[in-house]
């Protein structure tokens, strides 16, 4: 019996795709950076039959390619283009299993949108946090293998801090359970943390159990114009003391961010009279009521009051606070207008942004004069997207083809300051060279042992993080 | 040259200890439970003579035992019996190599004294919320490896979610620099966790950067009466929620347990009138001034209203908040004065804890009649002191000689009930059979290839964990 009629077998012929068609969408990266090729798309409906097909592959000796929303930014849910692989689709895995608001946790499979998650927790008066852009598509699973990030972390963590347990096919289609919802639980190496970030190299991730919190009833959000980047990082600390550690957002915004969304993107305008060299957009959020308006107000202020900040605007409505958030979204589809956009995912201690901003614009601008630089993004977690947008009137492919080059700029500064190259977005097929390049011998040789122990026969989605 | 002149070469000779009275304190577990015995103690002073050591010791083939405070209660960090390992103690390293309260991080070498991590951070106005009976003595080279609980995990987590970066010296001698200020990094697997919890298993932690958090200004703390042990995982969801989640301590204490430490430990008195056969210690903090207060005794004038608490009693000065809190400090000591304790540090999720403590009450009065149950804990994490004390009048040793016996009946229930064996204390040398008769097979071969993985030769403290 051949391999596709074997895996109709398991999971119904309707479940198995082989038409060129109905491949296509599973098989390129949503920008189009990345266009792979496969045999067959399998669509498992269970844990079980996750297995069964774990177990038909690896008997066939074929590669498998984990997939969830295919929303991710590096290529890591793309096949190769050799065609040889097959790609299972976890979204057919989509129950919720179990939420319990006594416990605060959620179980459910991997397939499950991010957005019905967070509908869910806030139905019995929870709080999911984990919050990111591609949230009505991308699927939990996904999120959990690249380890997704998103504007919550500062207060609740990275995906790994939101999961209690974990279920998981292993590359020769036995199923670990470590679905556990336990809090403390000391017996042994942690496997769950082998799996979260892996980019499904070392198993398909099927369910979890995930960390819910109390729902919010109070969220203030405050714009701040600022002269100086360091005063962003006083004016964060401040916010985390006055507000009971209850910042939940904390982006930092370039003026030429603001002005290229006011330019480009329908809803957004300046709330300021005067232009400022950078915003940091504040929000803070608690379930505990009334107050946080009042600590906001008392800690700006007082920054006004000593020139730490030159403005700041609060909002007094739902349709204020989307109205400033959306000044920081816009940025990347602000820049998609301008032309070409070099991109980078980078991370330093909290308290050396400003270092990094300030030395990786300098030398990007003596590498590329005309070069504009939008640093952007979550300056709580250390986390900036260093974009670059083309010189005005540049060619656009002529910039692109400088992404190497520029990548190796910002990656020199960024690893000498002991950053990391990828902050939240992962390395899948994207990466896989730079983090090569960068990554100490050892720890490349940690890893490589990680995968051989777990997947001796490299069958899971082979080509991802290592080469 | 033989081993221990090799060692002294590298440490210097004051730091090679082989007299039986040097090494004493080194090889025995504080309650006398592990007498262990080793050829040499040796004290390093740098993460460098770290590496030269354990490169020493590889090249001889001897095994090494990672030590940093010995207050471990699983005999984790003493030797074996058979005398032919080294100890490689981490008393001087004993730097904080850096505290930042912008970037809210500290890091520190392996040897420091965990209180002595908590001043340093207070004198920055900082938390390090790390807390445990052992703060006096244990080390966080201890905490890390053991993956240590405590008091605050509610709130802050685990030791493994205080950790954002990690040093290991791994068992070939070589040194892994993960030691990273980063809040986000997503570049391939996430090697620290292996060690974090590992035991010292599959390498030495060298130091870590730690996570840091602003520290509160506002304490409250209460004790509630109730009747009904579900009561109190209500109060707690809604004590989460009143409170904007700044719930950081929620101990549970039984009747038996404040009226032995009534009876045994001075300072211990019952606040309350009558007698009541559950309490609930529960206290919130927070860096925001004002408010805690208010929702504390909103919340208990609701819950009193309703018949879901009793009684309470809220502390109004330093003073009474330690009163409370001796309460259940006094019990495992007051347990001692009683006799025999047989000791159980079990987790379930956290609203089967109520089910749980019923179950395995039923079961172990029913297979000893008269022993007394003292059930206390971290409710808020679902962890549980399923500590029992022998049956008034009853010996001693025949009490004692029950061990395993209770054991058995306690984690079979709380195995069938999806809860772990060891919450908090980990593994060591106490539940390395109990380890391989409760986890799964397949858990248990996954852990085997780790330990292969990192560590082929099975040099670094053999015994642990796995047998």
């Amino acid at each position: 019996m051949t391999l596709l009629k074997q895996l109709a077998g398991i999971v119904g012929p309707t479940n198995v795709l082989t038409d060129a068609a109905d491949l296509a969408p599973y098989l390129v990266e949503e920008r189009g950076l990345y266009r792979g090729a496969a045999q067959a798309v399998v669509r498992p409906g269970s844990t079980e039959q996750v297995a069964e097909v774990v177990k038909a592959c690896a008997a066939a000796g074929i590669s498998m390619v984990p997939q969830g929303g295919n929303t991710g930014l590096c290529g890591g849910g793309v096949p190769s283009e050799d065609g040889g692989s097959v790609v299972i689709s976890t979204e057919r895995l989509n129950r919720i299993r179990r939420i319990d608001p006594i416990d605060f946790t959620l179980t459910a499979e991997a397939g499950c949108v991010l957005v019905n998650l967070q509908q869910a927790a806030a139905e019995v008066g929870c709080l999911f946090p984990l919050s990111l852009g591609a949230e009505g598509s991308c699927r939990i699973g996904g999120n959990i293998s690249t380890n997704a990030g998103g504007t919550n972390v500062l207060r609740y963590g990275n995906t790994r801090d939101l999961v209690l347990g974990l279920e998981v096919v292993l590359p020769d289609g036995r199923v670990w359970n470590g679905l556990k919802r336990l809090r403390k639980d000391n017996t042994g190496y942690a496997l769950q943390h082998l799996f979260i970030g892996a980019e499904g190299t070392l198993g398909i991730v099927t369910a979890a159990v995930l960390k819910l919190f109390p729902q919010p009833t109070e969220i203030q959000t405050a714009l701040i114009a600022l002269t100086d980047l360091d005063a962003a990082l006083v004016l964060l600390a401040r916010a985390r003391r006055a507000s009971g550690d209850a910042v939940t957002g904390c982006e930092l915004i370039p003026r030429i961010g603001l002005e290229l969304g006011a330019r480009h993107v329908p809803g957004v305008r300046d709330p300021f009279e005067a232009a400022h060299p950078w915003y940091l957009l504040l929000e803070l959020s608690s379930s505990r009521p009334g107050g946080l308006r009042h600590a906001l107000e008392e800690m700006l202020a007082e920054a006004l009051g000593e020139g730490l900040a030159v403005d700041a605007v609060l909002a007094d409505s739902v349709e204020q606070r989307r109205a400033l958030w959306r000044i920081r979204e816009a940025i990347p589809e602000a820049q998609k207008k301008e032309g070409g956009s070099i991109k980078h995912d980078v991370a330093v201690a909290t308290s050396l942004v400003p270092e990094m901003i300030r030395r990786c614009t300098r030398a990007v601008e003596a590498a590329m004069p005309g070069v504009r630089v939008v640093p952007f993004g979550h300056l709580g977690d250390g986390n900036t997207h260093f974009n670059l947008t083309q010189p005005e009137s540049a060619d656009k492919q002529v910039f692109l083809a400088q992404w190497d080059r520029m990548n190796r700029i910002v990656h020199d500064i960024v690893t000498e300051m002991e950053g990391s190259i990828s902050a939240e977005h992962g390395i899948g097929r994207l990466k896989v060279a730079e983090l090569a390049h960068y990554k100490p011998a050892l720890d490349l040789d940690l890893m490589r042992r990680l995968k051989s122990a777990m997947d001796p026969r490299g069958l899971m989605n082979p080509g991802k993080i290592l080469s």
